[in-house]
């Protein structure tokens, strides 16, 4: 963990600061109703400093009170808001493997108000099978389709030297942000978001990490 | 992007500070034998400062030459030496399901050195099988296969309520790292490291990307 960008530039939220969001908000998730939590037990379970807790907290103007900590379940919400998960999100996913069909039976997706709601593959073999309940589209109907599905977002679970063409399509069709897992970095126009699982990465962040011994593990 | 903790504690190099080296690595590996890449496009690529680059890539001790650039096959030779990914490192696998199968077909593993030795599950049916070319064993198989493979790191798959145990297993087996695709926080001994692939957290940055966007989109 680093210090965040919002020490610089109070009122904006830094990217590391969302990512220890996602963090607690998994801590305080995990509590049942009517629970306290205390900053020194979200910095343990997260594994960064009591005062970056409260920082990052005190940020979203939520306080906590001296003594008594976090009402769990107010601080799930206050979070959820300011990323952006106090509401659903529907998604394409472009690209139907193994990979796909492990991303639409992973339960964490839809718990998170994250819904795949269309499939798309460019083979003609795959085209009107059905996958974990979806049928497959070819990539000819992604615009129609993102429309008549209401999608924002787009998954890419394709090989990387497709990855580009098909980012390409979904911006045109309209999404305003990706999740793409394949390797590599993608251009879009400046409006659409992108997170990138390269599992490259975290496979280099864990040889990075046995190799140093840092005890920063989130 | 956040400064790096680096800048407090040199000579140590942050966990913001290596994944940043992952992206340059990603950039420079693709560039041909020969070439010299400039501060300014590892910055343009990664989406960070001109500066930051310039100080992780001092810091390494690769300075460049002013007006000529970093030579990219010796930039991608110190970034690999310091992540630690200048060597192969063998790995487990415990949980054959579709993430499993899509990890084995991942090709972006092998090329960074990291290959899945073997394969465990818990689920009689799936014992004995051959997936990708490998035996899946059972879990009571995981210490002495471990040893006779060399395996240093274990790769988790499987659901979220049988990560914990699998982490204790592998641990008592010997693995040194855990690369984690189960949702939620895994204990284990601080000699052990950890890097959680948390989908839910990944969908959840996408969205507060979206929402507020944060023109930081690495």
């Amino acid at each position: 963990m680093t210090p965040s960008r919002a020490d610089e530039n109070p009122g904006e939220l830094s990217r590391a600061t969302a990512q220890r969001l996602s963090h607690y908000l998994r801590v305080v998730a995990h509590l049942s109703a009517g629970a306290t939590v205390s900053s020194s037990q979200l910095a343990d379970s997260v594994g960064v400093s009591d005062a970056q807790v409260r920082r990052d907290l005190a940020a979203l103007g939520h306080l906590g009170q001296r003594g008594v900590g976090y009402d769990a379940a107010a601080l799930a919400g206050v979070i959820r808001r300011t990323l952006g998960t106090d509401r659903g999100w529907k998604a394409v996913l472009v690209g139907v493997g193994n990979l796909a069909r492990a991303l639409l039976r992973y339960r964490g997706f839809r718990d998170q108000g994250f819904e795949i709601v269309g499939l798309f593959d460019a083979a003609a073999d795959k085209i009107d099978h059905e996958v974990e309940g979806l049928r497959v589209y070819p990539m000819e109907a992604l615009k129609e389709q993102l429309a008549v599905r209401k999608a924002e977002l787009g998954v890419i679970t394709v090989p990387g030297e497709a990855a580009q063409v098909v980012a390409d399509a979904l911006v045109k069709a309209g999404v305003k942000g990706l999740l793409s897992f394949a390797p590599g970095l993608l251009r879009v126009p400046p409006h659409v978001r992108v997170v990138t699982v390269d599992l490259a990465i975290q496979f280099e962040q864990l040889a990075f990490l046995v190799n140093h011994g840092s005890a920063d593990g989130v």
